[in-house]
């Protein structure tokens, strides 16, 4: 613990420096909602363009085509000690691209995500955006 | 990107190792539901026992008696390159606890946490847990 609590000052970011700083990270964490619970799990991702986020996970279990109608998806970096940084927050919609045998998502399984052990259930989703929001904490 | 995709096998922890590596962290994930939609937002966060989590933020407006009926709280710490690492979900509800006046609410507002800049809405609140789980990624 801090012996004296940090002060900061929120700004707002523009989409287009939401989608650079989501780029410029791996690790995110999803956001879906099961019979009203919330739940969150970090996910290894690929930003392949259009604002869209690409990822594959072994969680499989909270993702099914109710779950996936609206998430959430967040990446941030801030300082745990001055809580200085910034957090980009995707809402939208996940389609399951594991199956899916059009070009686009036949592309997107090509990218370098991590892949679970064998016997782990993993599939491969995509989030379209429907906004883009974030901001940045810095020193008050 | 990595030119190779890193295979990973998971494996779930016990509670009080959950406990362990959320107090070893300062900033955390909040997930809440609004009107169906998921949101997470990154919080600073304390840890005073009993399995509770306390933070203050600024983003109040997703915040109020109905979403934070159901809420959950995500810490991770997870390596972009590898994927190794460990996350912790916390499931429970969220209390108000800004003006509550009983000694244990009135002792939690004495935790070092961040303070926003003068104008920026703020308040105080605290996670009840009702499930804590997490889950280790190692290489496979």
């Amino acid at each position: 613990m801090a012996d004296q609590a940090p002060s900061v000052a929120i700004r707002e970011l523009p989409r287009e420096e939401c989608e650079r700083l989501i780029a410029s990270h791996r690790v995110g964490r999803l956001g879906v909602v099961v019979d009203g619970q919330p739940h969150i799990l970090p996910v290894n991702y690929a930003t392949p363009g259009r604002g869209e986020v690409v990822f594959r996970t072994a969680a499989g279990t909270v993702l099914n085509e109710a779950s996936l109608r609206q998430v959430a998806f967040e990446v941030d970096d801030i300082d745990a000690e001055t809580h200085e940084g910034w957090s980009v927050l995707v809402v939208g919609y996940g389609r399951d691209i594991g199956d899916a045998i059009d070009a686009d998502s036949v592309a997107l399984r090509e990218l370098p995500l991590v892949t679970w052990a064998p016997g782990e259930r993993q599939q491969w989703y995509k989030i379209v955006p429907a906004a883009v929001t974030g901001r940045r904490n810095s020193r008050a």
